[in-house]
């Protein structure tokens, strides 16, 4: 039995993450009753000794493999819990100090357009990221949610009206593995801070109200990532929380971009 | 001596593109007295007959590389010509019937701000390409240009103003070869087809005309794409010509788009 | 009541296709017993004649959002036969010439390691795509499928081995509405043209099978794009078949391609 | 005269990176004699205190305009040396803390084939970013390169040879802003470190020369890793090193990754 992977690499240096990147599977998940089914973009990564050549890739698939099997027949809890199974069946198959999982994804939610009460559906990107230090579990969310901004300094120097454009809003939340956070209560929290929600479904009486509400609260880049970390600090506690806003300028090529950190 | 290409393939079936993708190299050209420098993304193909294995992929490097090295000395006059001499020198080391190059680049054009007249430098998107079909030559050009729409219906039905957002225009040409036809010409057919162009640099007076130009003029992207076609069948003769238009939306996730074709 | 759309454009030209990009939604499908779900992104275009300023753009979102309730108590058929509904509501809504619609997702299979015979899933892109053109529909279904290239020249020349790189293969099929055709199938036709198929899970004994095939089995990008048009012509009748081979060279930094079409 | 941006924002919070990202413009740089000409993507940024609204976003690009103004007449030394002109400039229009620009672009080598000794020119991603933090000056150059991986235990446990793919290596390192890096001797050090170097161009017996190279220097992603960092240790004094490979493995859908930090 030839193991390539445990003979002394060239140079004994320690390596911090060593794994697989953008493998895609199916997962189902049963979470608030409601059921989701991904086929997230996956990485997983686990520190490697100095002493050792390579880690032994197939282990990463076969846990991964073996928790989406074991767990088929009732759907899974969330991503994070089934990262966790993950990263605690590779411990047993491959030692390690530190690893990771992240799966990249996207959720829908279900919405009232604002005026016609009409359903519709809308998708957001959303990332969840589980790390192992040493024993102790931290996750990291993401989501990504499409809004707007409708800049307040043309709106107040010109009689016409203002520039007005698409903005991506994200919030990421650092916590303990413990602390249940949903991830449809992070996109709430974005959705709330732009200078309005965006619809897929808008009928005529929507679209007026979408244009007057932009023009009724009218923000920078800067404004919607103060806002989410506000909303999300009184919502999301014991957490480091990151949020960002991008925005697609009409009135230029480039984009304009605010981020912020708090803790609570 | 091996050549596996010209061995005769397992399933004898005639192929219509075979070639490079994704090549990147330095080309230096002098056009009209400006000297650009691209690092184009280059495609090149042949078709290849039923009865021979493969092509000689190292021809078309070797074809692309000599006619770099052979005119450096000089500048090169077009990515067109360039792309011409290539496919003449690739005829010469493998035979075809049709072959074609593709080159992806950008190019910067001098503009002055609308009300401060200070220059500005804005960048775009262009595609040149080159066919020859049994000896006779055909080109087609391609410019994105970054602009913008405001929506003429929500400006119509509401009190506060519109939604705006940014857009990418695009004009393709195909044409002869011999038709000489200036990139920056059909970018600014494009720029002019918006409800305002855009410009990296505005100073605040800059940008009220700008918000005030795009309240002036709103526009769907149907109306964007109309204007570039109307202008282009003007600027542009003997030319089959494609305009289009796609707009981020400010209310919405999605994208809107047009599509057209004249012919001069 | 404010129709802007109806309104005389400025340039009475006809447009080809004018709608909606990039738009994503959640749809369930429930084809040969298997249930699919999919998030996929959705292009739908109509054409616009010369003497309408623009198209009803929330109709295209009511006709897919109510195709997808009306039928969301019993799962969809399949993605061609829900795209038929929704332009079959989209014509009632608002009249056109003709029309298309696309999605763009991802489907798993259910595979076996060639060895230790365990279950893997692979994940596949897909694309459907249905054009009404003055009442008749054409259905075009395309796969992307990840394989390998080994190339025949290099190992016929030297005595150490050959290059060996990850290469994409495509197989799109055009035809008649009603000609049932299984995505499954194409994909399979696709895994079955490379050098050797490939797999997320790989036993040490299931990769010495995987190296040894490629060996026995060198394949040029033509060699893969005629196997697949080989395949498909002997099971998809009555359809134009297009099939390419874009191969990640490991000798070089560019890709090589080969495309050819066939007619049933 | 209103200056919205100096307004007291709805929630009074310290912002961490507030400006621009992916504006483009034309820059010349004259660095060891050669001529570079760039197209970069820019990203720049400052903090902003808890008590201003907003950024002035148009002094960010005045800075920029001003600074590539000024210094057109005699070429620019470096991407980092134009960075620093643009961040102090951007000091005295608008007072920071800390404070960021990034360029991405692309730069060319010359190289020579293996055995033909013919000319070829290979193009490669690179960053320069730099950093002014409370006075403070950091640089961080990377380069992004293309290669390959045999793997070597495939290769010690079959007769037919091995799987091999292309590979991305890419070297980071954090250092003061006065100790000189060349960028080009940076792509040397992780050219060197794949199992072969590739070329744009290679004629048969170059071809046999990168496979026989292959074959005799197998590499798993984390020795070409440990490679790049032995190398970089070597020649990067006083610097924060990090360096990664990502491996597009020719028997998988999913890529492998290493990634090891080292201090000199």
């Amino acid at each position: 039995m030839i193991n390539t992977q445990d003979e002394s690499p060239a140079h004994q240096l320690k390596l911090e993450r060593v794994g697989i990147k953008n493998l895609k599977t199916l997962i189902k998940i049963n979470r608030n009753n409601k059921e989701y089914r991904h086929i997230p973009k996956i990485n997983i990564f686990m520190d490697l000794n100095e002493d050792k050549k390579g880690v032994h890739m197939s282990r990463f698939i076969e846990s991964i493999t073996e928790i989406l099997e074991d767990e088929v027949r009732d759907y899974h809890k969330s991503l994070e819990q089934i990262g966790k199974h993950i990263l605690e069946k590779l411990k047993i198959k491959h030692s390690y100090v530190s690893a990771e999982i992240e799966f990249e994804s996207e959720i829908p939610t279900q919405e009232l357009t604002p005026v016609s009460k009409k359903d519709t559906i809308e998708i957001h990107d959303i990332k969840v990221r589980l790390k192992n230090n040493n024993g102790s579990w931290t996750k990291i969310l993401e989501v990504s949610v499409v809004g707007n901004t409708a800049c307040p300094h043309a709106l107040a120097v010109n009689k016409k009206g203002t520039h007005i454009q698409r903005a991506v809003g994200k919030l990421k939340i650092e916590t303990d593995f413990n602390n249940d956070i949903d991830l449809e209560d992070m996109i709430e929290a974005v959705n709330s801070s732009f200078s309005s929600k965006v619809f897929t479904l808008l009928k005529t009486d929507d679209e007026s109200f979408v244009v007057d509400k932009m023009h009724d609260n009218p923000l920078f880049v800067e404004d919607v990532c103060r806002n989410i970390l506000s909303l999300a600090s009184l919502k999301f506690k014991k957490s480091k929380i990151c949020a960002e806003c991008l925005s697609y300028e009409s009135i230029h090529r480039h984009d304009v971009f605010a981020e912020g950190v708090v803790e609570t």
